[in-house]
């Protein structure tokens, strides 16, 4: 069986982005709310962060549910590790998820500043200067005959929907307009020549739109 | 974390049957075509029995995806085991599965009639003469903190819906009637007091119905 590369779970605005303009440390998404674009998913029994027993088990929930199935590394662009930009100033920030972050796998971390691997719970953040193919190939060796995550952002995703090594791609679009920020797409018909689509409105409000390869 | 009875990728009829009317050895579904039921399933990448790599990866797959997941054990009536009615004739008959069924784990087999424990790659098919309470106790022992399934036919779900003891319940409306058969409802409002109900239709044209407790 292949390993795949899988985008799993991503929110994007109705106009396309996946992130609003001025991402910092107090505004991780930038402009956009980011209870507007996660609410779905933080309201399913699924939802890696829950810490009560309660949430949905309706549709939205086999999406979060499918999170970590056969995962066994992830790669994410810096600036989803991080709202630094530019070389690092110390090795004090360790990502936004506390002490137990979701992954539980290798993470590989995409920058052109160098900066020494650490872990944190039973997860291993390696920090690369590599291209997508290059750094996929990295991941896949982690991974141990796993599939691999993509996990943004929108320019991260972009790039390897670019250079075409995304196997299974689910946005969730979230029914709110930014106008601006990290693009991911201007319209979904620039993967329906590569991608067969599903789009299924769930009903939380967001439209799940599943693509995967022809 | 509880250990949940969940009822997974189970197919009726448009007209809530979940078998036709006279099963046998060469029609486990009675009158009704099993490629009508399944084909939406044995059509996905993650479908149990698929011998070939290709299959979709859209909505369905996530259904045939989660069958295994956090799941310890299976109960299942005698009527899905075999097609054969009142006491064994022999040991001969092993299931539909062939020399690997897609389980995996202690299956736990609801039946009047004593017959030994027997194990087929790595399922090991116990039969057991219980209430579905008490049945349901001893496949959560044995699912060592894992969920159990429920696998099926109508008669069994509908045994155990009726003990109240089922906490998810998945079933796909396939667009056929067959006017008779092994029913599962009469109407999906005989549920919605006890369960929350999000109503899904597939563009592979069954209607998913994804049910959990209030």
């Amino acid at each position: 069986m292949a390993q795949l590369l899988k985008v799993q779970n991503f929110c994007v605005s109705r106009d396309g982005y996946g992130a609003g303009e001025g991402q910092s440390l107090e505004r991780p998404f930038g402009h956009a709310d980011p209870a507007g674009f996660m609410s779905w998913a933080g309201a399913t029994a699924s939802w890696p962060n829950r810490t009560d027993p309660g949430g949905s088990r309706g549709l939205d929930d086999y999406f979060t549910r499918d999170f970590s199935h056969n995962i066994g590394a992830e790669i994410m662009g810096r600036n989803k590790f991080s709202p630094l930009r530019g070389p690092w100033q110390d090795h004090e920030w360790l990502g936004w998820w506390g002490d137990e972050p979701p992954f539980h796998t290798p993470v590989f971390v995409l920058t052109h500043y160098e900066r020494p691997t650490f872990s944190l719970g039973d997860t291993t953040f390696h920090f690369v200067n590599r291209e997508p193919a290059d750094a996929l190939a990295l991941a896949r060796e982690a991974a141990q005959g796993k599939d691999v995550r993509l996990g943004g952002g929108a320019t991260t995703i972009r790039e390897f929907l670019d250079a075409d090594l995304v196997d299974t791609l689910h946005v969730a679009v979230v029914d709110i307009e930014l106008g601006g920020g990290v693009r991911l797409w201007e319209s979904t018909e620039e993967l329906t020549d590569r991608y067969h689509l599903d789009v299924v409105p769930s009903p939380s409000g967001v439209t799940h739109h599943i693509f995967w390869r022809k």
